[in-house]
Order: structure tokens, then sequence, then C-alpha cells
């Protein structure tokens, strides 16, 4: 029964790392639900076009995120 | 009104079998809902990439959903 | 693999046509995509609120929708 | 949190018109909820393929909405 | 064709401000595409339930956002 | 960037097991994606009504998914 869809803007991750949170997603879910939903449990990746995702009414890109990425962690408070 | 999301992994169906999906399910909500919802019953088609469909943990590329198409059907108990 | 969507507005149609819609709309997707796909043929239904879905900018409710409902079917040209 | 999900059919609007639909739409949405929200609210496009979204079971190409845009527009009444 | 989903927490906004949205974004989206496309353009808002939305693992409830509302709007740079 | 929605059946988890999806599913695709896109991951649960969702055309209720959740973990094979 779980869905979980994971939605991204193109070009910011590799195939590996899309397979990487199919796979740990589904782990994480699965130790909270039970071992016996694994096989229903269905995570999906879909990927945004560059420019197609606005936060605050700015549209960001794909190297907007990569710069997002680069940036040292805030502070946890 | 009703909105109808037809969710496939890319490759799977030829157009002609995507354009069957959209007038037969209208066809089948129709013959459900009265025949004078047809105008403001709306059937759409979306494709995920190959291997970011994951069941169990495991991505599902084309080829696997072409390998599962090609299996025997299995007995309805 | 499909994932089939059927978003309706609540009230309008009861229980038993809910059912009705999983089954049916089941059966027309396996009829085009083969037998051997029911196990992962997911159908799901889901309503939104009376007022909620606005076309044309006019929020439509649930007695909205069945006097639609109630309308002669238009001719089909 | 608000979250807007623009869905359109590829090749009718341009890079430019996409973009003016997030800013707009997010301006809109601030008009309503508050200036506070206004980095918390996202606005975000997707497009399907020409031919993957039926009106009444007829598969709507990216000429077909060209061909609709075009019309003059209807009377309000 | 375009179809616009609001997607919001529940009790933050009243059925007033909803219909608001509905409509004050159906004109926004009118005024790029074209007056002819109103018919065809769908806004709908949908709410999830309080403490059912997280931004950065942080389970936002209802009293949050109203909270978020209530605060200055901050400077935009 | 991320947008996770996470859809699941109404009655089956706690809120506690909810709040828990969406402080690991953050955690786990922090992890991936790099500490610094933490504050704009989103983490989502939605729940569809008992009887809402079928797989192969059978409606499931919250009662089936309580005792799909019973059975004794299938062997990984």
């Amino acid at each position: 029964m779980p869905l979980v869809d994971i939605q991204l803007i193109e070009g910011v991750f590799t195939p590996e790392q899309k397979r990487e949170m199919i796979e740990k997603v589904t782990d994480t879910m699965v130790a909270i639900e039970g071992e016996a939903m694994r096989g229903v449990t269905w995570v999906r990746v879909q990927e945004l076009g560059s420019g197609e995702w606005g936060i605050g009414g700015k549209a960001l890109s794909t190297a907007d995120v990569k710069a997002l990425q680069g940036m040292p962690a805030p502070q946890k408070g």
C-alpha cells in the first residue's frame, strides 16, 4: 500500500543516487510499517524541468540547486 | 469533474495503446457516472522514466515490465 | 505498474459506485496491458470537498454535479 | 506551505510564459495568504505530452490547444 | 487544459479565502493563456491534515502556519 | 527542493508513526542530497479512505492492510 513519490529537479542527482533514494526510502518505510509490507511498498522518482520549480516566485534552475548543495550546512537550532 | 490520471513506465505501451486507454477508461467512467458527464471527464496519461518506479525497493526498468507482460497470466483464485 | 488515480467531488457517488469504478477501470486497463499485469495494477479513488473544484473560476458543489448528471446527454457529433 | 502545481500540455507555452505563471500565481497566492508566507510558497509547472490529455475521451494535441487559444473568447454570461 | 492544484494545511484558510484562491488563480492563468481557455481551466484546492506536512523533518501544525502568517513580512532583497 | 509525498490508507498508522515517517524519510533524503538541502526538503503524509485503494481490482480496507501487516515477512530471494 504505501505509495511514496519523490519529486526532484532534473540533472541534480545521478541515476545511482536516484536508485539509492528508491532503496533507502523503501527500507525506511518498511522499518516503520513492518517487513510484510515490502512487496506492496512502491517508491517512485519523478523529475521536473530546470526552471519549472518556483520558491517564493523565483524559478529554480538545476544550477541553483547545485549551488545550494555546495553551501555549508546551516546550524541546526 | 472526474479527473483520471494513468501513470505508466515509458516505452512499455505504444501511442495507439495510450490513446486506447484514454478512450476506454473514459467510456468506463461515463458508463458509471452518466453520459451527461462526458464533456467534463478528463483522462490523462503520464510516463515515468525506466528505473524510476520501485516495487519493494527494486527499480523497475522498461525491460522488466515487458518481461512481466510476457509471463502467462496467474490463476485467479 | 500502472497507477490509476480517479478524483471525484465528495458526495456525488455511492460507495458501491466507487467500488465499481475500481473494478471496471482495472478490467479496462488489464484488457489493454495484458492479464499478467493485474496484480500490479493499482486503481485508487480520492474525493475533494464540495466547492473545492473550480471550472473556469466557478467552484463546483456536490449539488452542481448532481444537477449536471441529471441533464440529458448532449448530442455526440 | 502552499504548494501549487500547474499542469500544461508541452509546446503550448513559451519558457517566458511559464516563468510568468510561476511569478504571477505566487503573487496571487501571497496576496491572499499574507506576505509572510512567500518563502514557503512553492509554485511548479509540469508538462504532459501532446496527445496524453483526454477531454471526453478525445486526446488533445499541442495543435488542438493552439487552435483553441486562437478562438474568439466565448461570451461570459 | 491547464489543471492547477493548490494544496494547503486544513484550518488555515476560510471557505471564502479558498473560493477567492480559485477565482483569482483562474483569472491569473487566463490572463496569460488567453480568455478562450477559461472554460477548460480547472483550479482545485486540497487540504492536508495538521501535522502531516513536514518541512526539514518538522511536522507543521495548523497553529504553526497561523503563527507564521502573523510574523511581519521578511524584507525582500 | 525535493518533495516527498507518502500516501497511506487511513487508520493503519498512528499519528506517532506518521510523524516518524516524516522525520526518518527526511533524514534518509538529506543523507543522499546533502545537509544543506534540509530546509527545502518537504515530506508530506496523505491518507486515502478505507476501500478506496484497489490492487488488482480488489478494494483494500484498513482491516485488510492490518491483516497483511500481521503476516510473517515473506522470504527475500
